[in-house]
């Protein structure tokens, strides 16, 4: 794997964490806002239950959108595309959601992402964070690509206390129950 | 399982009851209206039968809605997001009907639900509420999730009775036939 | 089997019958109107055969509905409803066709139909009957359901005659050719 | 099979003849033109060759349109539904292309189409009829059906002259090479 | 087989020659003209690939309007339908391409196509005429239809190289490299 | 093979590098603009990763327009088409990105691009460039084509470390690590 990872904070790009047949992995969100008719592109190979999650997460980006002055018409004239490299791997499941959803507020907002940190969750449409499986891969995976700040459902703590300190150590978990205390912490 | 249930009185949520092969489960329906041209957005895995069942909870409502003093208007110019957690767990069957429909009614005339009652029932067009299968183990559920107060539709008052006290015991069941009666017991 | 039928005369509320691998069966043709753009919406598990049938009706319904002062504005305009409840049961075939016609037409013209009969009969663009199978069975169906006055097609009448007196006693079989003669029975 | 056949000159109504699994068969081609954007709705379990067959047909139409007086604003402000009954039989293969042509011509010029007539043939863009399959079983179906004049293709007629006298004795066989051929036997 | 052929001169026809499991066939494309909104119809059972050609076919020439003194907004305002009869033999592959194009030019620009030449060839977005595959059965088929005129992709000289004289006594083979050429032998 | 390879510089044309299961093969990736309404036409059997990868380009295109002075108009007013000859052979895999984004880039900008070298690797929406395989097989297809510069993902620098002297003689490997340095060595 020679991957290039962005390393400086940067709008519309956020790190998320794959569980995937060979083991845990890093995958980075990327959104990208242009002029258009209000459709939503899902490209990187998602499956379906992953492309839902895109749009749960943009129905509550859109439902939040008043509280960070995002005018509502902005979804209307513009498309969204959300991306997520490698292009030819398959990628599944809901767990992606609050990272998709921090991505499109990053870009809607202008907001920058802070490039040292990881997410995990899925996303409810009223900005509910739902536990997700899979941790101890996850949290390897950021490990070995040098993230030591990761976000994780409240709701996996009793997952979290299982793993072993060698996996713990060195690493900064918070626990996240609603996208507000996400994006307090991922936002520059 | 660790969710975290929502537990105040809110707009467009609103609680049913599945009945999958590993047993009975609640499930929150979630309801958001954003600015759009009148598409319904289904997401959370739902098979066939329920997203046309979905489209009968919301041809239901828009029936409905001068009664309500909604203008027609409203589902024109707004399209309607009808989400299930939990993404990845795929749904189906018409039962969580009239819990859709709520919730629909809910969102466009900005009426909290309780939170503390469940629902479950098949809805047609003109509201009438249609007896669904799997009571007992929906009921279980309710109860392990600490939910004392379900709406069931009268033509399964004959399955009802069939319980054990067990089961029932602590339970408040109210027989509905009708959306008006579900709507009088589920809005605040 | 525990439904709730309809048992005043109604607007967009129509009884056909069934004829499934379990027997005969009555079911409740509902239509909705709404404003819309001209779409029609069929819900309900219906079949290829079943949705073509429901075209064919509409198209039919159309081509009269100068003769019922309805303006031809009034389906460009307005969505079309067609649901037949069980939603999960899947239905398939063409003899729900005058039932789903005669539906639409009460439906844009505000006429309310008898609760009290029951039809099946195919439908042509020209509104002409065609006749349908399983009729012994779905005449039991309607007996059971306590309807007695069924609108069979003209084309049907030997398989009729071949009935015993056991099935059409106290039965009144209306024999139809054409929506003409169908619309003239059914409409209040 | 007890139909009810149309045994008037009417317009947008043509006689075809269908060869299946079980021999022939005599269809009724069904045009109505209702007000709309252009689509072109088919319906009569009609398989792809057959679809495709109708859009060739519309096209060959709307080209000699203005050699009927049609304003080319007809197909732009309108749908254009043909319907093949019996809805629940699967039918398919390019030989209704001209009744397809003949009945749309019929509908959009208002002109009576003869009723006691078949054809059939494949048709082209630019009107030629191509020769077809399963003459013998045709005839016979029309011959069976009271139908005496059929429309063949001309390349069809070494295949007619192979056919017994017991076949083709009091039948009228009109053979066309082209559309302008048909319709002047055809409408009235 | 008993078709007719086009004999003369005419606008939105061009022959092609397809190469089957049968054996090499010619095949007639129509192209025709209608008010629309720059839709691009394909029928006569055209494979994915061939429906490709068809649209790569529609890019170069649209591209080359300008030379030709074709507004753009002829594509805008109308509809092309191409079709290849025989309706009902599924036909597939690239090399109907510069067949597909010189149709189309032909329709847009109302000039006339010779009736007594064939031609086969992959079109590229830019008009370059790539090599195809079956030449001998190619140029047999044209040859029993009495064609003795064929274009042929430059690239494919090698393999006409490897023709006997039995194939080749007669015909007048053209090799051309792009569009502009073919169109200088084919137009009128 | 009997290919004509375009040899002059132009516009909206790109050579990219295919690894396929016969070996490496250099194709020609062809961006035509045309007046249309934002829709993206992908052409020469694309599989679904290739199709998703031509979107991220169009996405990563359409950010960096003000950089080249680019209107996002453009892209409302124009269909893009896409087309990879040879039209029958099925492509797919991320790695024909930036030879797509390059080509879509010079489309839009006219600006041409260099005849005499070719490019492969993996586009983000950010423009970063992702390694790619096959790389062995790649460079020798360019070889053997006469190409002699070829742009790599600086990913992949371990890979061409690896690769014998026989393959890289007379190769002038160019690193590229963003579409920046892409599109400084491609654009003429
Ligand atoms: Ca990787
Ligand atoms: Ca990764
Ligand atoms: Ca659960
Ligand atoms: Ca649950
Ligand atoms: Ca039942
Ligand atoms: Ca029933
Ligand atoms: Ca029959
Ligand atoms: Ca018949
Ligand atoms: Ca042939
Ligand atoms: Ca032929
Ligand atoms: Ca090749
Ligand atoms: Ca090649």
């Amino acid at each position: 794997r020679f991957e290039t990872v962005n390393e400086e904070d940067a709008v519309g790009i956020v790190r998320g964490l794959a569980w995937t047949s060979v083991g845990g992995d890093t995958l980075e969100v990327e959104v990208n806002l242009m002029p258009g008719s209000g459709k939503l592109h899902l490209t990187g190979q998602m499956g379906d239950v992953m492309k839902e999650s895109a749009e749960a997460a943009l129905s509550y980006v859109r439902s939040v959108s008043p509280a960070y002055q995002v005018d509502s018409a902005v979804y209307e004239k513009n498309d969204i595309h959300v991306h997520i490299p490698e292009g030819a791997v398959p990628k599944d499941g809901p767990s992606a959601g609050i990272t998709m959803a921090t991505a499109m507020l990053s870009a809607v907002t202008n907001k920058k992402v802070k490039a040292d940190l990881a997410m995990t969750g899925e996303i409810t449409l009223r900005g509910r964070v739902l536990p997700i499986g899979g941790l101890k891969e996850k949290l390897l995976a950021a490990k070995m690509a040098d993230i030591h700040t990761v976000l994780v459902p409240g709701n996996n703590k009793p997952h979290v206390q299982e793993l072993s300190s060698e996996i713990l150590d060195g690493m900064d978990i918070k626990f996240v129950g609603s996208m507000d205390e996400v994006l307090k912490e991922a936002l520059v």
